[in-house]
């Protein structure tokens, strides 16, 4: 008999005690397939944090490739559900999918025998169930639902055919206005104050820069706002409708606003969309499902993280992995790979070096390089101190807090350069810096690594920087003319003293450290961080050699 | 017309693109209110960052209060999900729930009918429904279920009624013992391989030290686990049974041994117990549903705090908040707290301390102690660093990093005390210093309080270490009896010294620094966090003090 003892809660987490979780009900048909309906409403909500309560208007037999059945749930039972949910268990908000006529005679019911104070917040996804006698795709349902039930949301969430059913006609869409008009005339039609039309349907633009547009117009305001987002070419979308109509009743419930939440709908659905899973089988190739649990850590893998579990004897500890170069040098290996080598050669030749080593480039464009910088070296010094918590050893940890030390004097440095050069005298000045895209994306890849990387993948991240202005000079050495005393002459020498360029062959013998006891299958993973984040870099100087134009 | 441009998604995540998501079907009854049957299932399985699908067997109103009505789906339509769903989509296991006689017999025929290679995995867990006809509660139900699907099973899951249920008679439970010869014998009645008896209904023990156990039979091996955890003292337990099997589903099914998923099955279920969550109206009072959600962060806060997102006009900053108290010391205010008191007390005045100072306490116990300390200080620079990265201005993170450093320092007069005192020659011994509980529990504190806190709440948790020792070496300074050049004197004055004083009176700074700034509703966070790290600092000593007995 063995026995094992079971760890309590986090302690932290109990601080969270009777946590008072908002509480969204679908109303919606069931998808046995797990992709669309109610289940993809309960993810997505399970996904926000918030806790799920369903009312479900039919069962259907179907996987992405189709809809094989539909067995609707009678008005009666739809009703006593209704009533159960609703007497018994708080509720937010109600979120609609597809819907019957009955489910839609039965919830019409509820809410106008509640009183207005107790009724929850509704949104309604007006799905087109295109092949059954469900929902839009039947014009007296579409009738039933636009005179009696729409009154009563807060937002209805057509795309763009489902807009020309709310609205009885097609309309010609060749523009984004066309789309604006659209959403105010189904805000007419369906006496709901706001409208959120989808256009995913319609990708603007083309090649690798085709975006989508959602539009969502507020009555109250008369205000259109443009969501515009970036197209997947996937086929894998069954069930974007409903996971955005249940991530925006997520976010309302939780407290925000309405295009705080539209926004962080969309996001959550463009990530599922991109991000994507492999969960049907081979034969169907025409439909899949999103990836509703992109953002979320398995708990399992959490506890096997943590050093109390390893004091049970159950746990297996993963192989140690045999080295997977010999003493070959991993940095060389990385800038003349194919993925790497044509972002590291655009960084280390830019441009922007040149201009500044010659002294050809326009003052306000370094001045506004040295403030972005400056914001920039603020996020490199804080990722620095995340891979020191994750370094394996004590030795790697006090690396990087050495990294963060120099971090601060080249800080110290730029703040000099714009008091001395560009006149700065206010030291809120520093504080206030208006960050701009390019510096923004990168913090953003920096965020996100930090939070989920491990340490050698946080070395990869901040290898480009370290390695590639070092190695952007020595490139441009020989075209250095501009004069002693210079503020251009003085940063390009920056990283071409003994200190830098020491620092460049610490950072690379930590490469070869990582290469030579990093499982090989992963060294891939690297990789495409350092031609990332060489992208990024590239895209930092482009940024202030376009300053003012 | 606002235009807003939608971030792309999170570029490291999209390094999982089309992940292979371990996919979980589900066949159980439908619980509208959400915290049992399928709702339960389907949010445990995407807890867990799994696909889950559903094949429904019978749609309920119900609430925790009651189940008030069931509509079972007929057999045919079960079959056609269940043909659907296996023929479409992936599947690795098959998790069972309230199951109808028509259920298990189209469940049955579709197992036998596939090929054993392409069989899923099987979790049955043999719900006992007593208000219908549906699933244990019917013996002829029983009957089938245990002749002709738990032979297909890997695992069952009854609880103590159950197992009851399925061996046919009611036997007595006095000890644990019993518990595994009940496991055993449902085994032998079940046909299947592993069994796991649910003994949550048993609490063992009494007062704060009541826990439950589960048992786990193997019957390959012929062996018992016996999994024991702590009681809560709650009635918010509907829906832990569902909750469980899905959690060992997606374990097993994400490629855990039985053994494991159990174990992160039961830890989940019992936080989700404990940390619970409020959605039941105030007339109900007997029962709610579990946490689910407990361990998932909002993906919208995410992007909140995510600084590309501030780019955008929608967000609204948090308003800053007026100073909690003037110039008062929070430090004292801290101490003096009612919350904290008792355990400060303990901490401060311990024993330990006093027979170091006096020379008393047995040699062994110290060294143990110093072993201990030094791993601890391992965590504690890796929890500065996280702080540093946390730190809102530059200033403070250099003071995080500026600590690091010293605790470098304390862990060499650490091994420069055992090489020289307790004869330790060999390097690899610090590596593999063996981790007793109270060193564990206080890293698992770390570990939860480094991913989940901000700097304020890392700093409160750092604190009691910093404070506490100086001010229990001041407490005992006139008991230092031990002489000059014993490890004992030096170990005392450490604590007592110039440099040492000096880093608490900046610790002190910096709380006082934070109850001017911090919105004072979470001031009593922070006042949790020092009272629960006290405690941890308390059973350390005390750890040390027992050792060897």
């Amino acid at each position: 008999m063995n026995t094992v003892n079971i760890n309590t809660p986090p302690p932290y987490l109990t601080l969270a005690h009777n946590e008072n979780l908002p509480v969204i009900m679908t109303v919606a048909g069931s998808d046995s397939s797990g992709g669309a309906g109610v289940e993809a409403d309960v993810k997505t909500i399970t996904a926000h944090r918030c806790y799920a309560m369903t009312c479900v208007t039919a069962l259907t037999a179907q996987t992405p490739a189709n809809v094989y059945s539909i067995k609707e749930t009678p008005k009666e039972f739809i009703a006593e559900v209704l009533d159960c949910n609703l007497r018994d268990m708080k509720c937010n908000v109600i979120k609609t999918g597809m819907l019957t006529e009955a489910a839609i005679e039965a919830l019409v019911a509820k809410l106008d025998s509640t009183d207005e104070k107790e009724r929850p917040r509704l949104v309604v996804d007006p799905v087109l169930v295109a092949t059954s006698g469900c929902a839009l795709g039947d014009s007296s349902l579409c009738k039933l639902l636009k005179t009696k039930l729409t009154p009563y949301a807060e937002l209805v969430t057509p795309n763009i055919p489902e807009s020309f059913e709310l609205v009885g006609e097609k309309i010609e869409i060749a523009s984004i206005e066309d789309i604006c008009k659209l959403a105010k005339r189904v805000c007419k039609e369906t006496k709901c104050p706001n409208v959120l039309v989808k256009g995913g349907h319609i990708p603007w633009g083309n090649g690798k820069k085709k975006h989508i547009t959602d539009v969502l117009y507020i009555e109250k305001e008369d205000k259109h706002v443009v969501y515009t987002g970036n197209y997947s070419d996937t086929t894998h979308t069954h069930g974007t409708g409903c996971t955005l109509a249940s991530a925006i009743s997520s976010n309302i419930a939780r407290g925000y606003s309405l295009c705080q939440a539209v926004y962080g709908g969309i996001e959550y659905v463009q990530s599922s969309v991109a991000i994507g899973c492999e969960v049907v089988k081979s034969h169907i190739t025409n439909n899949g499902p999103v990836n509703h649990v992109y953002a979320i850590e398995t708990p399992l893998e959490k506890m096997l993280e943590d050093e109390c579990f390893s004091a049970h004897d159950i746990v297996t500890k993963p192989s140690t992995h045999s080295a997977a170069f010999g003493k070959q040098d991993f940095f060389e290996r990385i800038i003349a790979d194919p993925r790497v080598k044509p972002h590291w050669d655009s960084y280390v030749h830019h441009d922007f070096v040149k201009q500044v080593a010659q002294g050809t480039l326009k003052r306000e464009k370094f001045q506004f390089f040295i403030e972005q910088d400056y914001a920039y070296l603020i996020d490199y010094a804080r990722v620095h101190c995340v891979a020191g918590s994750k370094a394996p050893a004590l030795e790697d940890m006090e690396k990087e807090l050495t990294i963060v030390g120099s971090v601060r004097n080249e800080m110290k440095q730029h703040e000099t350069r714009l008091r001395e050069e560009f006149g700065v005298a206010d030291s809120a000045y520093f504080q206030n810096i208006k960050r701009g895209p390019a510096l923004n994306n990168y913090s953003r890849y920096f965020n996100d690594i930090a939070r989920r990387g491990n340490w050698q993948e946080l070395v990869a991240s901040l290898s480009p920087c370290l390695m590639g202005y070092g190695w952007a000079l020595l490139n441009n050495e020989k075209f250095i003319t501009v004069k002693d005393g210079d503020v251009y002459h003085d940063w390009c020498y920056t990283y071409l003293s003994e200190g830098y360029q020491n620092a460049m062959v610490q950072g690379r013998s930590i490469l070869n450290q990582i290469s030579q006891t990093y499982p090989k299958e992963q060294l891939d993973v690297l990789i495409t961080i350092f031609a990332e984040v060489c992208e990024l870099e590239t895209k930092f100087w482009d940024a202030a050699l376009n300053y003012g134009e």
